[in-house]
């Protein structure tokens, strides 16, 4: 069946956090939502392809903030399977929890279309099964045309009490596709202890709240403000203050969001969820029950979906050797992991930091992260390993006065025009075929060439072949973080 | 108190195992007698320092396997502190167990010296009190000159089930120094059950089996072979034949033990314990009971000595950051290494391997390096780290066609004038100051400059500064092992 656009729909893409409780796989400038160990893509590229092809002329709103944008962009842009999805990139003044960004992002939607609808979507989940996922998305954004506050529940699985549960109340009438029916909601509750959510899943009536939202951008904002004027909890008592100055901030442009005023007044706007602010307190709301396979990605508890667990519950990905575990998750990215005898324990590893922990301790990682950024612990920032629209580049080891990196450009790509004030680079090829740009100079070299490129010398690199050019830079110089960069010419724009 | 050598000592080291208990810490290529976590320095470095001081002329003969011979030589002669030590080498044709290794070095030893006594070592323990220890040895020596078996006997500090024990009997009259006295043996006991070792450390008498044996090398031989003739055990059986294989070989000189006829001879010995050979069943034994400090490192629990523990009972070293944890080691060489609520559990961190188990499995990390040999798995042969006599490289990456390595030279040392036959290499000094020979061509390079060596061009790379020279190798070609390199000429004779 081919996919049928839903009118007026935008879809907008939280993509801010960095996603502590998933570190060593997730850092500050390689967050969560652009680790590709599920399936091989990204779960930002994921949660982009789920809703281009439904969302009007394929538009989708991705939002993150000021430090994650550049990243973001490269990242998205180096995907072939989302060449032809136009992405409309927004980046919040600071990062204020989502009722702030909901309504920014609303407010910026009514100013494209008076009738848009969003779609607001996280960027760190994993979800199946397309044609039932397309399904309660139209569903939803027909009871959101009628003025509601639409969430998406999802059939629990199992008694989770991480999650806030939702109770359907009585079917819509009229608003269902198939076995797909939108209902009213009869209560929103907090994240129940064990024996409620028990009871819950025993009841049936109750739906995990997945915090996917659908509703149009004028109700969004309309509903703030009433929550705000009503003030019920404290929680919506700053929901008007929020609406107001999202319209004020979306009036004179994305551009203008970062500026010092756009962020003194989005600081000034109370850090609470959309939820609490909004959806929980407003009388109009509905919600699509679903049963679309749907996985958290909020610990690394979720790499038990990387492979299929062994006969004694272990979950093993990548170069892990094992003797007498159980009920325990080894992964690792590249190097050796020998495990002996370990019970319910996961132990994660990557090219510069491990991580040893008791599976029921995975919400604490987060305090670990805590605990590395007040020791200013580099590995919380970035690892080793970083991406870029034209391939990618592992740096092998930093001294103080060198650096040596492989660097790895994708066929038919090349990286800017640039130079440096304060590094030199040796370059020898090692795989495939390149073009090198040195001043005035152009020269194509294979395996076992070099070229050296003293400081100031603008320079070039390019894959003129078919298969990936891998080369290997030794830069020498007094200074070697990645921002002594001054481009000239670039593909991407940077 | 100045160090009064002992007339016709002779030291013997066995250098000889891999220690596979101590993986990924010791690998095949640099086994656990290399490691220099216990205070900075190696195990066989602190073994050779301990007793060259004593051995008459500073003599020191370490008996490795021919396998282990070069990477020992290497280790050695770039131990500034051994500088002034004479090292005889010694390959046993195969490894065969310590009766025909310590039957070989003893025939060996009364060709040089008929009067020869031998003091027979381990190589992974660890010893201090050096006064204690000297006083120790010259009285076993003392007892060893009157015809006996001598073996070192360790004041047990606790209740250890993993060591044999020997009650001591009746002080041999006149064979004493201060409060170090030579005894009469009662018993040899096997490793106890645990009350059994709890009764033993009560009762006093009875001393841990250190395997530090002091014996004339003329009374080792015919110790072993009256032990044969008796063959009062299995284990006792074939020491006649030992002995008399022993003292052939010995006779064509240690350049012949690994020739093809010495190989067969030598495989066809029983491989037993010198303990059990004969030890155990000789007459004419004594004990020296002894309370120096000494540690076992028999298994990665030795890691409990290289930090003091914490005061939840953890020893934590290197780059690690823990929270919660009990009781548990975390050993980590360089990478970062983060634990959350670990109990009882070890993990040891290398640059390209991880093992994590619990303590009560150290023992078991054998069955992992059993299965990770079966596997073919590199990281049990050799680290990406290699100790030379003239530094010290390190592998950065190796792909199928290329191989990244830091080269590091100490002030004064140059490698091997030599040439490859499969590979060309790209070199850029990044730290101190080197002169390089190419072909007939010498130049001197600093920081930021390089140097290309092509495929069968002669060429020796040397520090010429006072700080270390340090070279990124870039080196390209169908074949990048070690063994593809022809020397002209080499300091070190190799």
């Amino acid at each position: 069946m081919p996919t049928v656009r839903i009118p007026h729909l935008h879809a907008v893409i939280l993509a801010g956090g960095s996603g502590t409780r998933f570190w060593p796989l997730s850092r500050e400038l390689s967050p969560k939502q652009f680790v590709d160990i599920f399936g091989g893509v990204s779960l930002i590229t994921h949660a982009v392809r789920r809703v281009a092809s439904l969302a009007e002329d394929g538009g989708v709103h991705v939002l993150t903030n000021q430090q994650l944008l550049d990243e973001l962009r490269n990242h998205l842009k180096a995907q072939a399977e989302l060449a032809d999805v136009s992405i409309d990139y927004l980046a919040e003044p600071i990062p204020r929890n989502t009722a702030a960004a909901i309504a920014l992002a609303a407010a910026h939607l009514l100013s494209l279309n008076p009738d848009a609808i969003m779609v607001v979507l996280p960027s760190d989940h994993l979800l199946k099964d397309d044609e039932r996922w397309e399904r309660t998305l139209r569903v939803a954004a027909r009871a959101a045309a009628q003025g509601r506050l639409v969430t998406l529940g999802l059939q629990p699985s199992y008694p989770e009490t991480g999650y806030g549960y939702i109770h359907a109340g009585a079917p819509i009438p009229g608003v269902l596709e198939g076995d797909i029916q939108a209902h009213e909601v009869t209560a929103f509750m907090e994240k129940p202890d064990r024996a409620t959510a028990e009871r819950f899943l025993a009841d049936g009536g109750y739906l995990w709240n997945s915090g996917m939202l659908v509703a149009r951008a004028d109700v969004v904002l309309t509903e703030l403000a009433r929550a705000g004027e009503r003030a019920a909890t404290p929680d919506s008592a700053g929901s008007a203050k929020i609406a107001a100055t999202a319209r004020d901030i979306a009036a004179f442009g994305p551009a203008a969001w970062t500026s010092a005023e756009a962020i003194a007044r989005f600081a000034a706007l109370p850090s609470v969820p959309f939820d609490k602010a909004a959806l929980e307190v407003s009388p109009t709301v509905a919600v699509v029950p679903t049963d679309i396979a749907w996985s958290d990605v909020g610990s690394l508890l979720a790499l038990e979906h990387v492979a299929p667990a062994d006969e004694d519950g272990n979950v093993f990905a990548g170069n892990v050797v094992d003797i007498d575990s159980h009920d325990s998750i080894v992964y690792s990215q590249d190097r050796l992991v020998a495990t002996i005898g370990l019970e319910s324990l996961m132990v994660v590893d990557t090219v510069d930091a491990t991580l040893v922990a008791p599976k029921e301790r995975a919400q604490d990682v987060r305090l670990m992260v805590d605990k590395l950024r007040a020791a200013g612990a580099p590995e919380i920032v970035e690892s080793r390993h970083s991406l870029r629209p034209w391939g990618s580049w592992t740096r092998l080891v930093k001294g103080r006065d060198f650096q040596v990196k492989t660097i790895d450009v994708l066929p038919g790509q090349r990286l800017s025009l640039q130079s440096h004030e304060h590094r030199s680079e040796h370059w020898v090829v090692v795989e495939g075929r390149g073009r090198i740009t040195r001043g005035d100079e152009v020269v194509e070299l294979g395996p076992n060439e070099s070229s050296y490129i003293p400081i100031g010398t603008v320079h070039r690199l390019e894959n003129i072949g078919d298969t990936v050019l891998r080369i290997v830079e030794i830069a020498v110089g007094d200074y070697l973080g990645e921002d002594d960069i001054t481009r000239l010419a670039d593909d991407w724009r940077r």
